[in-house]
């Protein structure tokens, strides 16, 4: 019998052994790591525990990472890659403290709270302040949208409303709008509400209730504004729908057969490796509910000559950090990327009557991009060969949740190109060169409400960066009493896309901040404008003494100044580039990256005085280049819900800060006026813009000059499937 | 003895048979298709025959489909798409008549000759004029380019000059490069030859001979003019090679995985049945070598929701006809695209010095598309799955020319989405809807010299077409004295990539010729501005009154002439759209597609009386608008080479005719100035810039709302592959 529990004990014993070094594994997590559901456990025990703030409730608006100073990260970075190298574990003393900031409601007032977790058993709050000065409010909870859409069906003057436009209350379904700031003392934390017919029809925004403005106190939880101001049509569910089965009869015609990526050598993924190494550990972790507190999800990637770490915020979605491409010459891993993420997503619509005017939405900061991301579609979301990473954030309880799926990494096999040559020139010999392109995608899907943000970060083997943001799901449209553009006589500020269905114009405006380094973190802004020159013919004058009228030559400008750092891409030629002046190549030049822009270069039309305008300035121009500046992080400010444009890119860049031999940051946005047409819907195909960070001068040479030419049996492979 | 012949000769029978049958079948081709093996000799056989041109030799340096008056090929076209969903063949009394266009030299003269080989047997010259005003001569031959390059060698003074520069002329090769125009009477067929030590690396570019002007006069095939001016260093070898076991060692780092494309349920892609359906008589052909007279190269493709005809043109290469897209709603093929192709690439380099100030090319008008496009790799330049088509075209002497692999057509699984969309706002069910993207591309790449350009087709179930320019390849560089860039005091009109290398700055246009017919011939040209508004807030005057100060609204401008079909797309925000405004949605709305830019806007800075920018105008502005003229094809004019400017896009727009409710087509350049990097040296990683013409209102709504959904088995489907 002694035995007996023995044996069975064994397997425990050494499951516990194997927990005890995954837990220690995933103790000395990467400094950068997004925080861990036991970090987010003991940031809200500290919130909650401190005497800081004793008034209830108390609500948390923004859980993230507060990252370590950039200078300790690097070193820490350099340390670890020599220990990676070496394949050992870095040492605890080289472990940076982990913290967290806390954006939290209580009391009717934002508090700043800096948490401690670098032990999670025993967390510290070191540092609060009240955001007492200023406009605006944190980021809407989840929760609080899910209270306030309750309410409408019991307030009596909306019953009135649904009841008099003929629709059942049971087919309605309500959803929270930001207010924006349109100069108001904006001391309330208030939302609008707007509500939709959505029986019988899985597309939420077709079937609004149009001329209804509710205003919800999101403190008091309370409609505390009712007005119904014009009866305009419902438009029916009829076509609205998207879901397979409910959109009608599949397609007549021929569709393209399915396609399967098989990569005969396995993956070139390698992602750091608590899940790969512990997969059994994991299964068993799982059944035994261990798992979600003492494992991280991976988040440092090797692929190719790339290295990155991937994060997850609950604000700005996937975080690239720390990414560097290996140089072919030297063997070095040099940095590209300290830092990247959209820091923000503004969407104005055009339309100034009273339930339009104030749709402007931020939805990075007044929804948050992670918030409203939605596990990813195996299989169509992303292929057959990716692989995906979880995120977790905090809830309005401030407890983690655990969201799946939130990344997927793969892959690319689009058939393209990355470099080629064929040489006829040489007699009775064709030379030809060829090699295949292959490309690393990290995407995530952000459904904010009606619209599907698919945003791609694409690695390329040439050390290119890809930054491609593809628009897709849901138009937000009116109800009108059209049925057909004949009828329609004065602007109606959209589309007829379906009877009764006034697709609204609006902007989308994706807004990267971007913290290069390239090469180091002294870097400059270099503008190379195409500049068109007559030729003299005198040489004497610097001409040359040929028929030739005119050339374009360089003029290169390097930016002193943040006045410097604004540029319209549209309004004089010139190549852009962020430029490592201490580091030149052998020739001379100075080692760079520069921008690539490729569609989507919209810049914002809206009055300078304009309130939403003054809120989400910067998008006048597409390109802004500030010092690094670790709290400069959201375009609009931190407190975008009703802010007034008091903080943001706009404001630290008038302050004409020095960009020249600094540590800079690229802020980039990727602008589209949307006119909407018929094909967008019930649901839009997607269309994309993007742009590429490019090496120019940043090597030597050609960094893939040597890469493996494609094996004359590449493409005769056998390759075929067999159905599960 | 009697029955052994007999039994021997039954197969050969069956094989007469079979082939009759595949010949009769071969000679109902589709109007549109390029001139057969066939048929380019008996426009050879009619032209040497012809009393018209006595003159010897005679030389052919454009044959190409004169194709039939659009009309009649859309009536064709009509008659065929009911025969082929009847599955029969079109009647003999429906073909069209088969015609070449000639542009032959001899005696000193251009010969313009339209030659009808409707039956090859017996074909015949229809028209003859030499082209007596005006400058410019016809496309280079690769015969004469050949010949040419064969002269310096044995040119006295060249010797001298190899010999001076302490070269061996064993490694010395030449090619010939345009002269361009500049103000001369431009009487004489000349060109200048540029010469390269090109012993010791493929890139035959990259240690020029600089210094030196040699004009070679390619009527007299003899060197005219010779200059020795300033003798340069020539760059050394090394580093200058891109052969996989020439260009050092492999890549020391990891690279990414093989991956092969597999479709567990065949290809989609059906291409018309020529080849397909007579495989092994194709074999037994081949071995009796009848195939190159009676087999055609298929060129119509039905693929998901597209059917286009694919052509072969010598001077435009790639040529997409008659594309039409099937409408979800009324099951009718709609049609898109008449004819489509790249008409010119122009590409200025911008050194005015004597031996750089004349490079200003136009590959396609000057050296031919078609004929510098060179078998693709599979594999390689297009993935596992790709279908390939031949080319054909006539060489100097007139006789056809087999080029195997011209274009690959394939089924592209980027792992992209082609729509989707998460609805969470119902409570207690996340609804996700996902499409992935399929996509078919039709490749071609051109090497026209240095330079490799992949010139991609790709066509969408959501009805779009985008056009890729992908660039590649080698630039062209001028030996320098300088071995570092701070050597460099004055202009050197170039970057420094490598010692004694200057890679000169240059732009890239690929013009493209879109006949846009959308959903019939008669179309209008339209314009839909972003028009930034004040809201008055005063309804009187068309205000809102809210605290909305302005908004953007859209001001239609359809076009009216030519002079409004000239647009700068960086100019003014607006959508560009192609409308057919007897054709409106339900809704009302007027059906079209739009052009949406991806990147590579630029336009020429070169100064209006410039040379080089006078024979390519058209290259100031990205947007040109003409009325369908069947003689109007090639931006610069028919004789590039040498041209003046009389003729052309620029010259026929200026004629300011009627574009509203025409058949009008749209000219679309994509254009990129270029500042060479030393990443692009020795052979450049690719660079793309694209354009999109997107259905706008043309379908009554998404057009591929109802596409199947993957299966839920897609994803775990067991693939594998086996190495032959």
């Amino acid at each position: 019998m002694a035995r007996t529990p023995f044996a069975a004990m064994l397997p425990l014993f050494l499951l516990l052994a194997a927990l005890c070094a995954t837990a220690s594994a995933a103790s000395h997590p990467h400094p950068l790591d997004p925080l861990s559901p036991a970090e987010i456990t003991a940031v809200r025990s500290a919130v909650l525990a401190s005497p800081l703030i004793p008034a209830r409730p108390l609500t948390f608006h923004y859980v993230g990472l507060d990252e370590p100073d950039k200078p300790d990260v690097l070193a820490h970075a350099a340390a670890r890659h020599s220990a990676t190298r070496r394949r050992t574990v870095v040492e605890p003393n080289n472990a940076l403290p982990r913290r967290a900031f806390v954006i939290a409601r209580a009391g009717r007032a934002s508090h700043e709270l800096r948490v401690d977790v670098t032990d999670a058993s025993s967390p510290s709050v070191l540092s609060h302040a009240v955001h007492a000065a200023g406009h605006g409010f944190p980021t809407l909870t989840l929760e609080e949208q899910f209270d306030a859409v309750a309410l409408p069906p019991k307030h009596a003057s909306f019953v009135d409303s649904v009841r008099r436009r003929g629709v059942a209350m049971d087919d309605v379904l309500c959803a929270v709008f930001p207010v924006g700031w349109f100069g108001g003392a904006g001391t309330k934390r208030v939302a609008k509400m707007l509500c939709f017919v959505a029986g019988g029809t899985a597309n939420f925004y077709a079937r609004p209730i149009e001329g209804v403005t509710m205003v919800v106190d999101l403190d008091e939880m309370a409609i505390v504004e009712y007005r119904d101001r014009v009866r305009d049509p419902v438009p029916k569910a009829e076509g609205t729908d998207y879901r397979a089965r409910k959109a009608g009869a599949p397609l007549a015609g021929p569709e393209p057969p399915p396609g399967v990526v098989v990569q005969p050598e396995g993956s070139g993924v390698h992602i750091d490796g608590n899940v790969v190494r512990h997969v059994l550990i994991l299964y068993l972790l799982l059944l035994l509910r261990f798992s979600l507190f003492f494992l991280s999800t991976p988040h440092s990637i090797w692929w190719a000559n790339w290295e990155f770490h991937v994060g997850f915020d609950m604000r700005a979605g996937t975080v690239i950090s720390l990414a560097s491409v290996l140089d072919p010459d030297s063997g070095a891993r040099r940095r590209v990327l300290y830092r990247g993420f959209v820091s923000e997503v503004f969407v104005p619509y055009m339309d100034p009557v009273e339930e339009w005017y104030y749709r402007t939405f931020l939805d990075a900061g007044e929804y948050g991009l992670g918030l409203w991301a939605f596990p990813l579609q195996p299989g169509a979301d992303c292929p057959s060969n990716a692989a995906y990473l979880d995120g977790y954030y905090a809830g309005q309880d401030g407890k983690p949740v655990h969201n799946e799926n939130m990344i997927c990494v793969f892959e690319r096999y689009a058939g393209d190109v990355a470099w080629r040559h064929t040489e006829a020139g040489f007699p009775g010999q064709l030379i030809t060169e060829v090699r295949p392109d292959v490309t690393l995608v990290v995407r995530m899907v952000v459904s904010a409400g009606n619209y599907d943000y698919i945003l791609d970060w694409e690695f390329k083997t040439s050390g290119s960066i890809r930054f491609v943001v593809s628009l897709t799901g849901l138009l937000e449209v009116k109800g009108a009493p059209y049925t057909h553009a004949d009828q329609i006589k004065a602007d109606a500020h959209g589309t007829l896309v379906a009877e009764n269905t006034l697709a609204i114009y609006h902007d989308h405006y994706v807004t990267y901040h971007l913290d290069l380094d390239v090469d180091g973190t002294t870097n400059s802004f270099v503008k190379n404008f195409i500049t068109a020159k007559r030729n003299s013919g005198n040489p004497t004058t610097g001409g040359a003494p040929t028929p030739r009228r005119s050339y374009w030559t360089v003029r290169r400008e390097v930016a002193e100044t943040e006045a410097d750092g604004r540029v319209d891409i549209d309004s004089k030629p010139a190549d852009l580039l962020f430029v490592n002046p201490g580091k030149k190549t052998r020739m001379g030049n100075e080692a760079g990256y520069r921008l690539v822009p490729s569609g989507a270069t919209a810049a914002s039309v809206l009055a300078a005085d304009d309130f939403p305008q003054r809120r989400a300035s910067y998008s006048r121009t597409q390109v802004w280049v500030t010092p690094y500046n670790r709290s400069e992080k959201w375009a609009p400010g931190v407190y975008a819900d009703q802010s007034a444009g008091e903080d943001g890119l706009a404001v630290w860049s008038a302050r004409n800060r020095r960009i020249r031999n600094e540590d800079i940051v690229l802020w980039y946005t990727l602008g589209l006026h949307h006119i909407p047409y018929q094909e967008d819907f019930p649901v839009m195909p997607t269309l994309s813009g993007a742009f590429e960070l490019r090496p120019s001068n940043f090597f030597e040479r050609n960094p893939i000059l040597r890469a493996r030419a494609p094996s004359d049996g590449a493409h005769s492979q056998n390759c075929s499937c067999s159905v599960r």
